[in-house]
Parts: structure tokens; sequence; C-alpha cells
């Protein structure tokens, strides 16, 4: 997590500090997509800009939530039921947003988010069969109010993405949701897709791109355009 | 957790074994109320019947429900939300019912719970204020379907049931959950009291009685009348 929780980010008017609120703008897409790469350029936009930020990731980023994190990413816990699995992510949110998010979003700071409510519906729902309607029922509990003003889908070519996948294994990078068959993912695909459909005023749909900056650079403008 | 579930219990029909499914009884009740005490005489008449027997406690009863229980008793875990704590209890629940309650059942096993799905509706809807029907939906989603054939709500007069509490915080057996105003408790009797009153063919309200002995008697015959 960044700490830079102390910077503000303010407009003058008459002679006054107004505080604006901050942003939150969430990263989703399967693992491999590239988000840990384009939050840190996203990131390092926004700095340039003036504007302080908070980098979070779930399911964790409160003392609460990383406990329950070691949880859902223990290999050896091949038992866990879609449900249990359901509620711990749901559990880890409603902890991190009035802790962390809420707070920092009225200190003006933008958080960015790797992962947030689009990846239940999206891995739970249409990964795993879940009814998508209560996953909805959950997610609005876990964030009483508090929705992304932006969220980036990123979106791999499918044979790229498996190629970064097997990389991933061969390095032992691999957890207990990281083993999941093709089939599954194929589904948290369509997931996310849906997901982009239904909320074109939310959520933007990016194709990762040869090169890293020129993907930087399309969601830059996204930004730009929509948040600034 | 009692540890007997190699016993079968059924009923013999033309020479043929026929497995009877077990029952599922759950005790509630604020700590304090003689829960533990209540479980012990009900199992040891039930094995004395010859039925099998397992004893659960919530949350937990799982290797990952005791993860989960770790969490919400850890007593630094100060800032954590209602919600979290909601949902922490209903993923513990998910777990228990499908990995252990219904594999028991379905083996004849009479299963006890020490608290289920009411103590949820009772301490995170009547006492920390969550809405209570959307609480039951979580209930429904963590159970599927598994509802108790018989649940036991014992009932303490105020003073006496103070005088336990007291006590037990001079042992220093106190916990997160533990420390909460007089207040809360209140709200949490009325709840389990509502629960009672609304859902009679389940749920029989026991006041304990002087003589413990005297309360397990109340319970046997309730139990007798309702399930054998």
């Amino acid at each position: 997590m960044t700490l830079s929780l102390y910077g503000f980010s303010g407009k003058n008017f008459g002679g006054k500090r107004v505080l604006e609120k901050g942003k939150l703008i969430t990263f989703e897409g399967i693992d491999g997509s590239g988000k840990t790469t384009q939050i840190r350029y996203l990131d390092d936009y926004l700095r340039s800009l003036g504007f302080s930020t908070l980098y979070l990731r779930e399911p964790g980023g409160t003392r609460i939530g990383e406990g329950i994190r070691r949880l859902l990413l223990d290999s050896r816990f091949t038992e866990m039921t879609s449900e249990t699995e359901l509620f711990l992510f749901e559990a880890a949110r409603a902890q991190l947003i009035r802790e962390i998010v809420r707070p920092a979003l009225d200190r003006g700071v933008w958080v960015i988010s790797d992962r947030f409510h689009d990846s239940t519906v999206a891995y739970q729902g249409y990964g795993r069969g879940l009814d998508v309607r209560l996953i909805r029922d959950l997610n609005q509990l876990a964030m009483g109010g508090t929705v992304p003003d932006l969220t980036i889908l990123l979106e791999l070519p499918q044979d790229t993405r498996s190629a970064r996948l097997d990389e991933r294994h061969e390095d032992g990078r691999s957890d207990r949701l990281d083993v999941e068959p093709d089939a599954f993912k194929q589904r948290v695909c369509q997931g996310f897709r849906a997901i982009a459909r239904e909320e074109p005023s939310r959520v933007v749909s990016i194709r990762s791109q040869e090169e890293k900056e020129e993907t930087a650079r399309l969601i830059r403008e996204q930004v730009r355009s929509r948040l600034l």
C-alpha cells in the first residue's frame, strides 16, 4: 500500500481552500491482464498532476483484511466452498471501504484499487455459478454506497494471457485461486464483459496493446475525459 | 468437537437396515445462559438412547472456520465493522454446513450446535442494527436449505445472567465479542424472543431453573415430544 495519505488536493475559491473529494478508480480483469503495471503508470500520472494517491489491493488492505486474504489464498484450503469464499471477499471489502477508502476519499486522496466488487460478480457469480443478483445485494451491503467513479477493465487477447499465466506457474507463483481450469477463466471473462456492457458510464474496457506505454496512454485518456 | 461420526442409528425394516437421517438441534441464548452445560446433558441423553451425536460450536468447527473464529474473537481488532463481522459469521457457517453438518446428518448422526443462524439475527441484526431481512437472506445463502429441526432458546432471569457474566470477567475469560455494553445485550435478548415468537414450530424458549438437572429435564421433554 502506498502510504501517501498526508497530501491533499484542492482548489482555491476566493482565497479559501476548498477540499475536493478524491476519486475511486478500480482496475479489473483476470490475472495476467497487466493490472499491476498499469496501476503503476496511472499512479505516476496522477501524482505528476499533484494528486495524492492510495493504492489498494483486494482482498486485503487492512489488518483484518490481510487475515482474510491469508485464508482465501491458502492453497491447503481446497475444501473451501464457493459460498464461504464469497462471504470472505465481502468481509474484507466491508472493512477496507469503511476503514481506508472512505476516510481517504474524504481527505481528497485518489484511491486506486487492484480489483473491487466487479471481481466478485465475475469470479463468484459467472465463474462459480452463484446467483449474480444475490452477489450484487451482498456487494451493496459491503460497499454501503461507496461506488467506483471509474473502472478500467483490462482485456488481453486469449493467447497472450495464457502465455503470461504459464510463466507464472513456472515461477511457482500460484495460489488456491490460481489453479482453476480454463473454462472457469472463460466464464470470468464473459462476466467482466457483461458488467462493462451493463454499466458503460462507469466501466471502460481497454484491450492491452503490444506496448505497455500505449495501454497506459489509453487509460490516461479515459481518466482525463471522465474524471478531470 | 466430539468426534463420534463412526456410529450409526437406524431401523430394521424386513431385515434390511434403513439409515435414518440425523436431526439438527441448535442451542441459542446470550453468553452465560448455560448452553454448554445443557448441551452436555442432552448429548448424554441422546447417546443413552443409542444415537450418534456430534457437538459443534459457531463460529468454527472446521479448519477454515477456526481461522475465521480467530479473526472474530481477536480482542485487538476493535476496528472491525458490523458488516465485516456479519460476513465472517456467514462464511464460517457456509463452510461448517457443507463440510460437516450435512454429511453427518446424512450418516444418521444427530448434530447439536452451540449457536447457529438465529445468533446472527439476534446479535448482528437486533444487537448491532443491521437490516434483519438482509441477514435472513445471507443466512439462507449460507445454510442452503439446512435448517435446524429444533432450536432451544435458553433464557435466564436478568440478575442471574449478570452475575454469571461478572464471574467470567473476573476470570479474565473475555474476548472482543464479550465486552459489549448492557443495552446491546438487552437488544440481543429481545431479538431471540422475537425469533421464538415468529417460529414457534422450530424454536422453544426454556427458562433456566435453579437446578441444572431440572432445566435438562425440560429440554429432554421438548426433544422427546418434537423429534422422537
